[in-house]
């Protein structure tokens, strides 16, 4: 496998992006085991794997950037429900790169210190410095989501917010952060056998929690929620990607190929130093 | 490959663990271009990558050890000379666990807050959480030594810090960190062919500091301030580990393995879950 079949991945990140216009993306009608832009998922593990060499170049790149003058950073947003492989992402895509290179964080149920902040505190406490790619598992969107679907604030409260995380965004993109939004999406049937998966397996176990199946009887209000969020806040600067993740191999290659062309857009470098390298040859070499 | 040449890797860490007394281990004595508990250097690389399955496993047990109740954490502190191979060995070894499981910690010359406070303040701040692998780029060891080789504080000040880090390290491993302390050591012939090799390429120029020259002129200051780190602060509870490193495949194999042994040591289960799991079967079952 080579060049030619990575060419074809290039279709990819326009198959998964949702438009601006409300309504262009069609939660509902999404089939969640389809793998648009590649011909076999069976290759897909494979086809991850050849971008990683460019992906670690490119983190390499943008690391070395912030360590010299650079303000730039990526910052990798992963939504969805249980299951949905969000912590499977974390691992084998970000997982690809220096882990030096990436700021992850994880968003749970909010604590007493941050309930008493605006619901973007936390997340500007989070984000990736210069040079960083930053990963939120679970984000600023579960207050439009969780916070939507069980009324834990009042309506006109998280109806505000779609607004508020536009223009939360529009200012991290002014100000060098370039957000890669993926939203995984499992089917119904595919989240009831991997919280089953997860019930068998003594490994597994700590992973599934009661709560998880409150939430599973929450669906259709999640698709709604996830469909609102999808029509107010896929902005040109900042579009979603909802990614079919039935298959987690799909789901992976997805993501990596959307973190690369990311990266690809930054046109990175090598940082100019401010030495004159010379004299420091010079110097260095006085110390044999 | 197999067992049998991993099972030769058990005579590794005696043979680098710096003994509690003062004098048992001899740095200038040291041959940094050795590579004890392997045959052949060639097959280090191969003999790491044979780790890295049970070192994923073990830290994803710790991992769920700290999503339930567990209080155990394990602290990676990496300390060596500009261009002893810090940075590789977070990469390649630390890269080898999932991300989501790491805490990575670089110190730089402290900010002015941090000056503000005692030189442990900056370090506690920094520790893993439980079920966390901590990892230090430097660390509270710089305190003794470019503080003691430049003059930074005064004798006293410096001198106290021995005790002071002896009692803050018990203090860690009675409240449930296992420290596993790594001392990189390149000869003095080596640091400068990587110096000249990142003033050589442009794509590791942002790696050189002009400083580098500098602290490389007090070469033997700095070897005397680490044999006083060695002397006093590799106590049995947390011994230091003195890793010749002109070797940089042999230097990342023997902190994989070191690493493994404190994880190993930690006997790690799956964590016992709180609910029902024929209860949840059911809920869940209901749910299709």
């Amino acid at each position: 496998m080579g060049k030619k079949k990575l060419a074809r991945l290039d279709s990819l990140p326009d198959a998964l992006r949702a438009g601006a216009e409300p309504g262009s993306f069609d939660l509902a009608g999404m089939d969640r085991a389809a793998t648009p832009g590649i011909k076999d998922v069976a290759t897909a593990a494979d086809l991850r794997a050849l971008l990683g060499d460019e992906l670690a170049d490119l983190q390499e790149r943008l690391f070395a950037e912030g360590r010299t003058d650079g303000t730039r950073s990526v910052l990798l947003v992963i939504q969805g429900l249980d299951t949905a492989g969000k912590g499977g992402i974390v691992r084998h895509v970000a997982g690809m790169v220096d882990p030096q290179g990436l700021a992850i964080r994880s968003f749970g149920v909010p604590t007493p210190e941050e309930r008493e902040h605006d619901f973007l505190w936390r997340i500007r406490k989070a984000l990736p410095p210069a040079g960083r790619i930053g990963v939120f598992d679970r984000s600023h969107y579960e207050d439009v989501l969780v916070a939507r679907v069980k009324n834990l604030v009042a309506p006109e409260v998280w109806e505000a917010r779609y607004d508020e995380i536009v223009a939360f965004e529009r200012e991290l993109v002014a100000s060098g952060t370039t957000i890669v939004k993926v939203a995984l999406m499992v089917s119904h049937d595919e989240q009831h056998d991997r919280l089953a998966a997860r019930l068998e397996r003594p490994d597994k176990q700590w992973k599934y929690n009661p709560s998880d199946v409150d939430t599973r009887l929450l669906w259709d209000d999640y698709q709604e929620a996830y469909q609102a969020v999808l029509d107010r806040t896929s902005i040109p600067e900042a579009p979603w990607y909802v990614v079919p993740a039935d298959s987690k191999d799909y789901a992976r290659l997805a993501v990596t190929k959307l973190l690369l062309d990311a990266l690809r857009t930054l046109d990175l470098g090598w940082p100019t130093v401010d030495y004159d390298v010379e004299v420091e040859k010079a110097r260095l070499a006085a110390t044999r």
